[in-house]
């Protein structure tokens, strides 16, 4: 049981998760932390939370645990924040899209207190946000992957997963390296990826007639262009590295099919495209899981 | 009302033009012709054809219309053996997903009968194909554009107009230039783009660490890369100009997006990323429609 939880940043996020406690009956009260009032208002008046911290350094001082679910650019600032007020016995989480960032964030912002930070990231984003869109199925066979730090206490970590298996996520361990190396790969560039597309088409003078035209399959490959221009700048941009490598690898990619084309190399384009389906067909089926 | 619809190609979208038009009462007889005999067999069963033809050349001997639904690179060898047997009096129209190259081999092989073929392409696509997939609301509120050609009859072209107003699609005309263009960038472009980030991550040695945390952002841009290998290798050759020109662009996208993030231009990110998502909200709104 968590007597008392702080949110900060009440969005998506954060809101489900206080949300998917409360109905759990593993929190006893919850206060929320935000930039924006009318969206704490929000989740106030549809009990998200029970009370509005001022700041964030206030609302921790009698916290139990504390989520940081913030975009990842302003973790460094919340971090220096928390630092002096934060308590001995409240654990810290974090549910930002990238790890090995914001564990170096919280390294120099911490001090001693960086053992109460366990680093975790649930994977359940959508193109809505705010409290309104919070809703208590969120993490539902969801993935959460935490990023314990060798200064954690074993209970502590434990003590995470316990709560987000609460929320019906499945939640795995790996280093920050593993993960921040994977969602380079299957989701901060598909996200460049449908962003590109969409800015692309969308200034062109005649965009009105593309977009006219645009199927069930443009639909679906933009729907993430949808999400959080200032989420995905911080993400873009602490991912630097990985992200930098995965899309020289797409690009080249993309430069093979151009050459498969322009060739006219019709076999090597079915066999780019069957593998590309069969590995598609298996990963639905489970394959991978 | 049709007497003798001759479906070449039963699958999808062949298969559900027969079952619209038969819910409708529009068409009398439906006879079947394919590659596959199993599939065809399917087809019979399933009650959307009534009968199976020999081969192309034999089956249009007694049509009124003719709906080619078959990968665009074998539209050409199809045309050479419909010319001698189509009837005068058949409409012969489309499915193809690319217009130019189709009506190039259209003119090639019909002759004098070339004013008999109306080019048509629904925009229905799925990752299903064959006939167990087709459905008699497949083409409900989608697109079917025409690019008629000059020889044409108008009421040959109204007529096949009407026949995909009857399964409820939006028709629209317009050249096959402008055809090709636009769908180079809304739907070939991104069916390229999807297949190669799921072949990319599928044959690295740990492609199982990446599926397995893959998520629903993942599962959306990589849907159409479940397309039909065959069907796909095609499109590519038919449309290689615009789907190369448009190759560029993208890939210009993405460099300037990789500048910007080895730059750490957040501002330049964060624009980019807040125009995309504007312009996808607009578009879903219907803005463009």
């Amino acid at each position: 049981m968590i007597k008392h939880l702080v949110v900060i940043g009440t969005g998506l996020i954060g809101g489900s998760f206080a949300l998917a406690l409360k109905r759990k009956g593993l929190v006893e009260r919850v206060t929320g932390v935000g930039r924006g009032r009318a969206n704490l208002d929000h989740a106030l008046k549809l009990g998200i939370i029970d009370a509005i911290g001022e700041n964030p350094a206030a609302a921790v001082k009698e916290a139990d645990l504390v989520l940081a679910a913030i975009p990842v650019g302003a973790m460094p600032a919340l971090f220096r924040e928390l630092a002096a007020t934060l308590p001995a016995t409240a654990i810290l989480t974090d549910a930002g899209s990238t790890k090995l960032d914001v564990i170096a964030a919280a390294r120099a912002a911490l001090g001693d207190k960086i053992g109460q930070f366990v680093p975790g990231h649930p994977i359940a984003g959508a193109e809505t946000n705010g409290a309104g869109a919070a809703h208590v199925h969120l993490f539902e066979g969801k993935p959460v992957i935490l990023t314990p730090l060798p200064e954690n206490r074993a209970e502590d970590v434990d003590r995470v997963e316990s709560l987000w298996a609460a929320c019906a996520a499945r939640v795995a361990r790996m280093s920050e390296k593993d993960h921040d190396r994977i969602f380079a790969a299957v989701s901060h560039l598909p996200h460049l990826a449908a962003f590109a597309l969409m800015e692309e088409l969308a200034y062109r003078p005649d965009a009105d007639t593309f977009f006219r035209f645009a199927g069930t399959g443009f639909r679906d490959f933009t729907r993430i262009a949808g999400s959080h221009p200032e989420m995905w700048r911080d993400i873009a941009l602490a991912n630097r590295d990985a992200l930098l490598g995965e899309l020289d690898i797409y690009i080249g990619k993309l430069e093979a099919i151009r050459g498969m084309i322009e060739a006219r190399d019709g076999q090597a384009l079915e066999d780019i495209f069957a593998r590309a389906r069969q590995a598609r067909a298996n990963w639905i089926k489970g394959k991978y899981a």
